[in-house]
């Protein structure tokens, strides 16, 4: 471990039934990952448990003895399957007791949020949850609610040694507000008082093997010592994340100039910025403008460009031709292009780009047209054949691609893949 | 538990730093708790873990202890942080030793795979890696590669008592490919000679509170026992699911039928279908095509509508008019109606739904304008100030959002409300 012995470590408990069994994806356990890595803090590993007690204990102790810190996320609400609260005070050994202060102060926030939306409902209902939210661990140290639930910090009872555990909702926003709360508990800034912050260094490729980045580092392990490089393959992009103490600095530049020696020409990032990031900044530095014209893709690229906040300084449109006659109509590709060569082929790509440059009035247009599945596909032209065409008033590319996978997979691949079709026509011509 | 004590219960570990760090998010846990209720396997806990040999083993250790099975996924790959076979042999009492024929095998499917994308490699690099892949724990039941990987199922060695660990890969296709041979395994088929298949009823919600759903739950609570019912809040629906044994389907069929007294007009599902499955079924019946207009979702909801196979039979297409250039020229806003009203008002949203129809040919239009932020918000109109109409041949519905939440937030929820518009017109009309 080149974070240290003494590092500080957290583990995390995420709970809820809709969370185990994938209804809702967890957005928190990712979420404090990142920030507890920002003030030093390594996190374990995450437990996710339903709405039972008995596993949220057996979670809790699993944590609780090799973790400096755990951090529960959820199962404060005012129902009866939310018990949090209650299971922690067990756990600390501790009583839960209504606080009567706390409970008019919740009742405060959810009379005003009932007024704000209109909404109505039985004023006994809303006690007993309002009662069930403000029934906390005795000498628990609050965290004031943001929505309706407060958060908790328990310590173990007088007597007893173990972990602070920190008890915070489960809607996103509740628990980001929270979390500055969180970290100005007396039990944390304790706790943080012994950390460094950790840094972490990203690398990101497009176009390189993962067995061939592993010969790479297994040139270099003696060197790089324990020093965690985590390697992950994602969406077609190859990442390099590694972690670490500011003291092994050296060890990370040394794993980083390997890269760029073996692999330099396939490296688009090296600092942590995205195929989003660097095709907005390079549209942006040529002050051009893009729109496009898609097909199986369904405006799920329009939709990635335009999910950065400010895309409209540079993004003018799309065209979804789901139908063929739309990529006519509307898109300018002829009809005898379509029959002569097909729907999904290099000729109609390139037509949907040149379309949604003309209807559109965009500098740059990317044209998509493939087989989703499952349905639709030929000897020729299996499942999972798109192609792309990117053009510019300065240059074009057009690739064509056999994906594989399901169809949310090809949709998926044949974004990122446009994504970087892009990223190659605005930063590799006029070099 | 109203699923017996005898239920047998399954932990799964899901490996990588990635996953751990929320660079990306899991597939397997969800996937796999879905399949194991199928075959009537109740899942207690999912830890996640990075690539560390040390929080692996407290991991397996930790659902070992109360758990029939346990599942991991990840850590299969050829590079050194892949380290899952190696840490169950060790957790199961097993020497790890290479299996020369496996390693021919994986030798013949790596050939064949670079040959097939026509990729080069180091052969020293390649040799290593499926020597890696090729050295399991000595007696272990070997499931055979989908990609390079092979599964494995791992008893404790002999003496020792202790439930079976099947070692997955982490690429979901490859893990769902190997997914049928594991259940096919000795020791897993014995396990489910014991188990019931787990049915599941789900209700979905639009328009009701919460704590209201929560009320008539405590009404009658006692009646229901310990049936296990799970609720959530998810983009605004509000689901109830409930997994049981068949033998308490009275309980069941009492709680769905209090929801449908309290809450009935609220009620779009009743059969596990989603609000797309809702849309789509009624399009179909009436035998409509629907295209939108969408601004400040940027192709998000042609995206979704074209995410079910088979949505080619009614989806046209999509114009997404970021510039309000292309609101005016390609979709026929008028100018005035722009000026006079502003992008986002209901006039506009209107305008978009009708030239939805009328540009791109469709029976129904659906027209969405808004502000997603972070910027652009004034006083009047803040951010998550959203316009959507949705117009059919016989009628229309138009409808205001203030949306709280992240730009990501309110694009999506912009989506889910207008699937719901669109459901409500084609579902409420004509009765």
């Amino acid at each position: 471990m080149a974070l240290g012995s003494t590092a500080v470590r957290a583990g995390i408990v995420v709970t809820g039934t809709e969370v185990l069994t994938g209804r809702v994806s967890d957005r928190n356990g990712p979420w404090l990952a990142e920030q507890l890595r920002l003030v030093g803090v390594d996190v374990g590993r995450v437990v996710v448990v339903g709405d039972r007690a008995d596993d949220l204990v057996a979670a809790l102790h699993h944590l609780m003895a090799d973790h400096d810190l755990v951090i529960t996320s959820g199962g404060l609400g005012p129902t009866a399957d939310d018990l949090t609260a209650r299971v922690v005070a067990d756990v600390q050994g501790r009583p839960s007791r209504l606080d009567p202060d706390l409970e008019r102060r919740i009742g405060v926030v959810v009379e005003a949020l009932m007024a704000r939306r209109r909404w109505k409902s039985d004023p006994e209902a809303l006690a007993a949850g309002t009662r069930k939210q403000a029934t906390v661990p005795e000498g628990a140290f609050v965290l004031e609610p943001v929505g309706t639930a407060p958060g908790l910090v328990v310590l173990p009872v007088e007597g007893r040694i173990g972990p602070p555990v920190v008890v915070l909702p489960g809607p996103p926003s509740e628990l980001r507000g929270m979390w500055p709360a969180a970290l100005a508990a007396p039990a944390v800034v304790e706790l943080l008082a012994r950390t460094t912050p950790l840094q972490q260094d990203t690398i990101r490729l497009w176009g390189t093997l993962e067995a061939d980045l592993a010969a790479s580092l297994r040139r270099i392990e003696a060197k790089l010592g324990d020093l965690e490089v985590s390697t992950c393959l994602r969406d077609g992009e190859l990442e390099i994340v590694t972690r670490f103490a500011p003291a092994v600095r050296d060890r990370v530049d040394l794993l980083r100039q390997t890269i760029l020696d073996d692999f330099g020409s396939t490296v688009f990032s090296t600092d942590g910025s995205t195929v989003d990031d660097v095709v907005a900044e390079a549209l942006t530095a040529r002050g051009w403008t893009v729109a496009t014209a898609e097909s199986c893709t369904g405006g799920l690229l329009g939709a990635r460009l335009t999910a950065r906040p400010g895309s409209s300084g540079y993004v003018v449109g799309t065209v979804v031709g789901y139908a063929n006659d739309v990529k006519t109509s509307l898109l300018g590709v002829p009809a005898a292009t379509l029959q002569a060569h097909g729907a999904v082929s290099e000729e109609v790509a390139t037509a949907l780009a040149e379309g949604a440059r003309t209807v559109l009035g965009a500098d740059v247009g990317i044209g998509v047209t493939g087989i989703a599945g499952p349905g639709g596909g030929t000897q020729d032209k299996p499942v999972g054949t798109v192609e792309l065409a990117v053009v510019s008033p300065t240059g074009r590319r057009t690739r064509r691609l056999s994906l594989p996978g399901d169809r949310d997979l090809v949709r998926l691949r044949s974004v990122v893949t446009a994504l970087h079709e892009l990223r190659l026509l605005l930063t590799r011509e006029h070099r």
